[in-house]
C-alpha cells in the first residue's frame, strides 16, 4: 500500500481528483481526515502506481509506502487515534469507558438487574452473550435471538448500548439488527470470511485478541475489518495461553502499550477472561488503565454462583461497584475520566 | 451420555427397541457397530433416564455414563479403530496412508504434475488449497471454485481422490461438491457454527488441531462433528506453537499416541506445517510413524522456489520420491503398509 | 508441617517451651512473630508429631497442617506481609520501592552518575551487575570483584544501598560481603544447592523468577531460602516465555497480586527484562504498581546506546526521572508512597 | 571465532606452527582432526587476528569465519560427526545407545535389579540419580554419597558404565569420581558456572535441554563446556514446557534432527521426562530413533509403584524389553545397531 499524504491547504476538489487518480489505477482509496492533514491509502498492487505521477497532482504533499503488513491499522497511516462513538459514549478518547454485564444472558430480569447496577457504577456499555461460543457441543449454547431480545429490551429500559458476540457468518445480520457493537470472540479472530462480513456492515467491531494469536495478527484481523470497510473497530486483549496454569490465561499487560504505539485503534482489556480468578479481576484492571489502556469489559453477574457460564469469574455487582471506585482513581492518576 | 452394551446375541429387534425407547425420552441415539457388539449412545439430558429401566430392557447387557466430556469420539464409546473409506483407500486400517500436493492450487499444470508424482511415489490423496486462509487481507487467497475445478479435473484424470480446505460456511456445500475429503483448518478448529455445518454433511473430514488447541479440545471439536452425525473425521497433529522459534510451530509427536489411545479417530501428521522447514520434514515424518500415525499430509510442489504460498516447506517431487522410500521402511518396521 | 499458634496471651517462657517440644521430636522450629499472635512452624517428618500432645502444652491455642506445599512463604503461616528493612529503607511496608541503575557495571564514573540520578529521582536502591549470566561464554562477564567494589564505592558516596547478582555459589560470600541485597537471577531460580548457600547467609535476597518456571516453583524456590533461615526474601516478576516474540518476554502481571494473596513476602517487578523496549518500560511498571507491586527493579544508564549490555532496554536518565513522577502519581493513586 | 582449515597434506609441524600463531596473538587454539583435514579454532578478540598473514602460514588451506553464536559446537567447525567414546560403548557412531535405570537411586538391590535387565535388554548405560533436583526443600533429595557408591558398585558387579547427575559446583570431583559420564539436569542448562567446572574436567557430560530453553540456547551452554575443554558432550531433548497439560512436558521431535544439522554433537531423547506418562514413553521412543536420534535415555525401576519418584513415568523391567525389541526394529529400519 502508498499513502498520499494531501496539503494542508488542498481543497476538496483536489483530494477528490487524487481519489479519482487511485481509482482509475485499479486500487482502492482509503480516506483518513486527519486533524490537520488529509491521507489517502492506495490498496492493490502497487506496480501499477507511477509515484512521480502521483506527486504531481494538485494538492498531494509527499506518497510514502507503509512497510507494516498491516495498512489501515497502523499509525502511519492515521497519525490520530480513531475515537469510536456510540450515541453520547466515546471510546478511545482519552476515557477509560468500561462494559460489564453477565458472561451468558439468562434472562430478562438477570440483565436488567445487572445492567442497572453496572450503569449505575459507571460503566458505560452492558456485555452479554445471546450466543456462547462452547469448547463442548453438549454444554448450553446461549439463549440466541431470544437473547438479542433481552438485551435489546433492557438497553431501551436501562438507556445503555449493548455489545455481543457473533459467531457465525450466517448471524452478522440478526446480531447487527440488536447490537450497538458487535463483538469478535477469541476463537474467531481468524474466522476470515466473518471478518470480512463484518467488514462489510456498519456497527462497531471489538475484536478479541485469540489465545494463540500474536499482537502481529491481532492487528492483521483488524486490517480485514477496515480494509473491508469498517474503520469503527476496538482491540481488546484478553490474556494468552502460556504454561501457567494458576489463572486462566495470561494476561499480556504489554501488549496494550505496544498496540497503542502500532495502531490508532482503541484498545481494551478483559481481565474477567484473561484472569479467570474473581480476585484478580480489580488489580488486573487497575494495572490495564495504567498501562494505557483506553476501556474494560467485564463480567459481572447479580448470582455468580448460579450463572449458567464463567460465574467463577464474574464480579458481583457490589464487588463491581467496589472495583470501579478505585477504577475511577487510577484513570484520573493517568488523565483520564470515566 | 450414558451408553447401551446390548448383548452379543441381540437382536435387531432388540437393539430397534432400545433406540426407542432412547428417542422416546427425547434423547438422541446413536450407534457403534463393533465386531462382536452393538453400543448404543443416548446424547441429552442424563436426568430423563431411568437406568433401571434401560437395564430392563430386551437385549441390553450394560448401562454405562462417559465421563470424559468427549463422548461419541471415545474409545469408551467406540473400542474399535474407525477406517475411513474412500473407494479404494483405507485411513485408519493399520495403514500408512499418505496424501500430499501444493499447498494452493496455482494451475492445472502444477496440480497435474504434483498429482501424479504424488500417486508415483505412493501417495494415497492428493491435497491442494483452493481457499487459503491468509492472515494479510492483501495475500493470495486461492483459486477459490476455480481451483476446486482443476483438482475434480486432475482427480479424474489422475485417478486420486482429493482433500481440501473450506474456510467459510457458505462455501460448505460447494467444497463438498468438489471434495473427497473435507479440510477443516487450525484456525477453524474452534469455528463452531462451521463444524455444525459441515457435520451435518456427509463428507469424510480431515480435522487440523489448532495451533494453540489442547488435545482434549480437538476432541471436543471432533465431537462437534460426531454430535451432528458425521462419523468420518480424521485428526491431525500439525504442529502448536511454542516459543522456540527455529522451527515454525513445534510438533507435538506424544498428542498421536495419546489420541490413539483416547479416540477411535484416526490420526495424521502434518509434517509441512509442524516444522515449517524442508530438511526437517523427512525425520519428523518418520517420526509420525513411529509414533503410530495413521497418516501423513506433506507440502509438495514441482517447483518450490515459485510456489505462491509455503513454498520453503514444500518438497520437491525428488525429495518426496526418496521420503516415501524411508516412510516404507519405517512403516513396515511398526507392521503397517503404505 | 504443623504450624503451632500460640494465645495472646503466652509467655515467652510458654513459647519456649513448644520450640524446645519441637526441638526434641527432631523437628526444625520456624517462629513468626505476628501483630498479635506468635505462630511456630514445626518442619520434618510429621509422623513424629502428637498433636494432642502438643495442644496441651501451655499457652498453644491451635495446632494446624499447612497444605500447601510451600510452608513457610505461605500466608497460612505468616498472614502479616513481611517487610525488609535495609537501614532507612523498608520495603513490603505499604510503600513503592524502586531499584535502579546498569544492567552491568562498567566503571566508577557511569555507576555513580547512575546513581546520583536514580536517587534524585526518588530511587531507593542501585542495582547493578558485577557478574553477568550470559548464554555466550564469549560475550562480556561482567567486571567480577572490582564490579562489586566500584559498587560499594559509590554506595558509601552516594548514599545508597545495593542490590546485585550472585552466580555462582562459590560467590556467595564474596557477594554477601558487598551487597545489601543478594540478587538470584531467573537462570538460578532452581540452582537449588546456591539458594541453599544464599539461604544459610544473612543478607536480604531478591529472588527473580524463572523464565520457565511457575508461580507456585517461585515459591517453592522462596522456601529453600527461608527453609534454611533466610526469613528477608523479595520476590520478582520479570517476565516468563511465551510465543509473543514483540516484546522479550511476557510481564504476567497477575502473578503480583496473585502472589501477594499466596505469600507473605514482598513482591517487585522488573519491566526491562519483562518487555525488553524501552518505550514499554513506563507504561508496564505503572501497570505493577497498579495491580500491586511493592517495588520496581528497572535498568537505567547514562549513556544507553553505549552500554555493554541490554542498553535497548534500559531508560536514559532523564527518561527515569520523567517515569518516576508517574509512578509517583501512580503509587498515590493505591495509597502508597515512593 | 575465526576457523583455520589446513590442507590435507598439512604435516604435524605445520599444523603446530598455526597453533604457536594463535597461541602469540593472545588466542585460544582448538583443534578438530578430521576424517580428511584438520581444523584449528581461534577463540578470543578477531581483531588480532591479521587474516592474510594466517593465510600465508605453511600448510593453510583457507581461514573461514563462524558466524553462528556457538562456535566449537558447530558443524562449520567439525563437519564430522563427534562419538563419545565409553570402553566399548560409542555414541554417536551410528548407533543407537540406550541409557536406562531408576529415577533415584534406591538400594543397592533395586539399581542392582534395574542394571541387570536393562543389559540384558540391551541398554549400554545404566542411569540413576544420587542427587535428586527437587521443586520442594522437603523432597527426598536423594543418597548423595552413598547413591554414588551404589551406582559404582554396581557398574562393576555388572558391567556398564553410570550416568548419574551433578547438581552442585561443589560436587563436580566427587561425582566425576564415580561417573562415566555426567549429566547436568535442565534446570542447571544455564548455571554456567557449574558448566565451566565441568567443562573443565574431563569426563563426558550429558547436556539436558532447558525446560524452556531454545535449541540455540542450548548449542551455547554446549559451548561453554567445549570452551572449557571437555569435547565428549551429548545432548538430550527431554521435552519443553507448552499449554498442553495432558502431558507432563512436549516432546520436541523436530530438535532432533535440527539439533545433528547445526552440531557435530550426539543427541538422545529423553522420552520419560518428555511426556511423563508410561504409555507413551514406547511410542514417543521409536519417534526418536525414527527422527535421528543417537539413543534414549529411559527411566525403569524393578517396583514403579514403590518407586521414590516418578513412578508413575518409569516403565517395569519387562514393559522396558518389549518397548527394546521395537527399538531395535525402527533402528534397523533407519540402518542402525542398538
Amino acid at each position: 500500500m502508498m499513502i498520499v499524504v494531501m496539503k494542508k491547504t488542498a481543497t476538496v476538489k483536489e483530494t477528490a481528483g487524487v481519489i479519482r487518480h487511485i481509482e482509475e489505477l485499479g486500487l482502492k482509496p482509503h480516506i483518513s481526515q486527519g486533524d490537520e492533514k488529509t491521507v489517502i491509502g492506495a490498496i492493490g498492487d502497487e506496480r501499477s502506481i507511477d509515484k512521480e505521477r502521483l506527486l504531481g497532482l494538485e494538492g498531494v504533499e509527499a506518497v510514502i509506502p507503509i512497510l507494516k503488513p498491516y495498512k489501515l491499522a497502523s499509525r502511519e497511516f492515521k497519525p490520530d487515534a480513531t475515537v469510536v462513538s456510540l450515541n453520547g459514549t466515546k471510546i478511545g478518547a482519552n476515557t477509560v469507558t468500561v462494559m460489564a454485564g453477565p458472561c451468558a444472558v439468562e434472562s430478562y430480569e438477570q440483565v436488567r438487574e445487572a445492567a442497572i447496577a453496572a450503569k449505575a457504577a459507571g460503566a458505560r456499555i452492558l456485555r452479554g452473550g445471546a450466543f456462547k461460543p462452547r469448547t463442548s457441543p453438549y454444554a448450553f449454547q446461549g439463549l440466541g435471538r431470544k437473547g438479542l431480545e433481552i438485551l435489546a429490551r433492557v438497553r431501551d429500559e436501562v438507556g445503555i448500548p449493548i455489545v455481543t458476540e457473533c459467531l457465525s457468518q450466517d448471524d452478522v445480520e440478526l446480531v447487527s439488527d440488536y447490537a450497538d457493537i458487535i463483538q469478535i470472540g477469541a476463537r474467531n479472530m481468524q474466522n476470515f470470511s466473518m471478518l470480512e462480513k463484518i467488514g462489510r456492515q456498519s456497527r462497531p467491531v471489538l475484536l478479541k485478541r485469540g489465545l494463540m494469536s500474536t499482537i502481529e495478527e491481532l492487528l492483521m484481523s483488524a486490517e480485514y475489518l477496515l480494509a473491508n470497510g469498517n474503520y469503527n473497530v476496538i482491540l481488546c486483549e484478553r490474556g494468552i495461553r502460556t504454561f501457567e496454569k494458576l489463572t486462566r490465561n495470561t494476561a499480556d499487560i504489554a501488549a496494550i502499550p505496544a498496540l497503542k504505539t502500532l495502531t490508532h485503534l482503541p484498545v481494551i482489556l478483559d481481565p474477567s477472561h484473561a484472569t479467570g480468578e474473581r480476585h484478580l479481576i480489580p488489580p488486573v484492571s487497575l494495572a490495564g488503565i495504567a498501562a494505557g489502556a483506553d476501556g474494560l469489559i467485564v463480567e459481572i453477574h447479580p448470582y455468580p454462583d448460579k450463572a449458567l457460564c464463567d460465574g467463577y469469574q464474574s464480579l458481583t455487582l457490589e464487588q463491581f461497584d467496589a472495583m470501579m471506585k478505585q477504577v475511577k482513581n487510577i484513570s484520573a492518576a493517568v488523565g483520564k475520566t470515566v
